[in-house]
């Protein structure tokens, strides 16, 4: 429950996602197997609701994005989208991209932290929703492509051409958005772009321990690390030291820390409330 | 031709470059090789009108920055730059200093990629040179120095202070900019200085077919991810969030959006039009 | 002596570090080896007013920060600032937090190059005071570890969250800083995160050497680079190039880019005076 309650219902269903939860864990899963999880108007739908819910919630403490089948999603679906917005006008148009960037601001801006779990192909929006998680556990077999340009739009969709740079540098960016070319586990290791190469066929299961440790964490540092990490790209130095200086100060006055040094003296594991 | 004609004429010949011209793609070759491609004023007052003028004209899809001979570019001429700069006034000065920004910035925004293909030395305003294109296609032989501290000047020159922190990461880019040390292509692949490390003596090939790949895809989506790409490392998340959902929605009006979908169903590679 | 002395006397003696000085090289040592260097109040204050001073002076030209004993800087002792800072109230707990916040500002800022040596741990404050260096050269004992999550602390500490994804992309920063994992020296070479390898045991006489090279250097011009370094990171690429332009035309003054080009000429080293 939102500590600030409104008069609007929680959801009861999702019905274009598959949302699981478990003591503090959420996971949402893209499943349309059949179709290599291709999204469909109603899941960037889903997606944008659903994170809007689960951010007011203070019961989520980290977020896993999954995928079922063969890959982890492989984007806006041809049929689906591609084809119904050749016959859109200008003002769903911008209403339509517009909504799939609030997805990659939402998951930039969550008070938890989020784990996309990557197997076999991450490509298009599928690619950019997994760069907006903050860790990206991957298969050997994840290949993620940026296609845009491939089908004629721009390397710059959802943020795209903001965060990539900001992940592998200018010069790999560049690169990956003007030709959509696949980045293979091994060089997306290589370059910075995935948090951890997992195991054949055990990065569901390596996210899963990941958000779990996150979850049992102390949220609200990590949700703090999470939006100063988001905010400070965009800040210079001065102001930057400035929030650290200030977020600190507020921690300081937290329960959690203070049962870090009352574990750390009694040499006990440290019991985090997230306060 | 541009879009837009003003009543100046094209230029008929560069005396201080080799232009070149190939159905899109166009190739600016550095060619005073008895002096390592030293460049002159002539040279970079040449570079800042062309790319002026390349700019303005709809026929290039794509640019190639070549050197002759045994290097890509070892930078501003000790003599003819470097002695002629002792002499001059503080107004001179500056003008020369903001030419070279100008061919640097140009290259940033120009409504094409540009490739360079660097053999051989690619040192001070000629490291820079090719830091400022979008792709850098490097020979085994290749290597990058910021030469400006050891002639006594500041490394921040022509924007590199700006922009190789956002290529390799504020440490290398601090290493590199203070010392002037040479790195040579297996580090500069590995720090992400280059974006393809070609075979030996094919840094020039494996350029061209970049640039006629580039030139015969999307021109406009291309044009707009590199504007994008440029304009995002100085803008916050959210605006580019933003600005990202109304170029899609301008290219999805577009026919090269249409196109891809038409030869999608159809089964067939799609035809870009660049529009 | 600063070349505009205030009433202001200088410090005679730093009681919470070792200050050394070696014609134009400063070292500041971590010596409490037997807390493997953990900082006090009074060691943040030390260095606050130190990097003050020196910054004043004309007479420092390059900086060592290194470490005592087994390791290079525990971060801030628990029982001296941990258990101090939870009897505080709000306005000292900013205080503090600025403090330490303003030593980072002070390495980013201070007109000199400044090297940290490491060797075993760099964590907590320890691991962002390397960090805000312009060169870290690491022994192969170094293990870097961002910990504030640990203590229930926001990951964004003293600038960590603004500096850590300019050195390493935002994907391994995001990691380190919400996990607070160690860092072991080939991955930090690998990311980025260290300038240099030395041999073991080879740290501290590297980062002589090193200091020791910049120190000779054309002094202004480095500074002047990392000066824009530090700018431009915050500055959009326009104003960037702008700001170069006018570094190099008022450096096309000095004596050092004349004694370069006489140096040259007659075949000889130049001999750098900094002006």
């Amino acid at each position: 429950m939102s500590p600030f309650p409104s008069s609007a219902p929680s959801t009861e269903e999702w019905r274009h996602l598959r949302l699981t939860r478990d003591d503090g864990v959420a996971t949402v899963t893209f499943s349309r197997p059949e179709k290599l999880n291709a999204l469909t108007f109603g899941a960037y739908a889903d997606l944008r609701d659903l994170l809007a819910e689960l951010s007011r919630e203070r019961s989520v403490r980290a977020l896993v994005l999954a995928g079922e089948g063969r890959g982890f999603c492989s984007g806006g679906d041809v049929d689906e989208i591609i084809g119904a917005t050749l016959a859109m006008d200008t003002a769903r148009l911008l209403d339509f991209n517009r909504m799939t960037g609030q997805v990659v601001r939402a998951l930039r801006e969550c008070p938890f932290p989020v784990v996309a779990a990557v197997h076999g192909v991450a490509a298009g929006a599928g690619a950019v929703l997994a760069l907006a998680a903050d860790f990206r556990v991957a298969d050997p077999s994840a290949r993620f492509a940026f296609l845009f340009t491939r089908v004629g739009l721009s390397g710059g969709d959802m943020g795209a051409a903001y965060l990539l740079p900001r992940v592998v540098g200018l010069g790999h960016a560049t690169r990956l958005l003007m030709l959509g070319d696949a980045v293979r586990a091994p060089e997306a290791e290589r370059i910075g772009l995935i948090s951890e190469l997992a195991e054949e066929g055990k990065a569901d299961e390596r996210a899963a321990e990941l958000a779990r440790r996150l979850a049992d964490g102390p949220a609200l540092a990590l949700a703090q690390t999470k939006a100063l990490l988001t905010a400070e790209l965009d800040m210079p130095l001065a102001a930057s030291v400035e929030l650290d200086a200030s977020t600190q100060a507020l921690l300081m006055h937290g329960e959690d820390y203070a049962e870090f040094h009352a574990a750390f003296t009694e040499k006990r594991p440290p019991q985090w409330q997230g306060r």
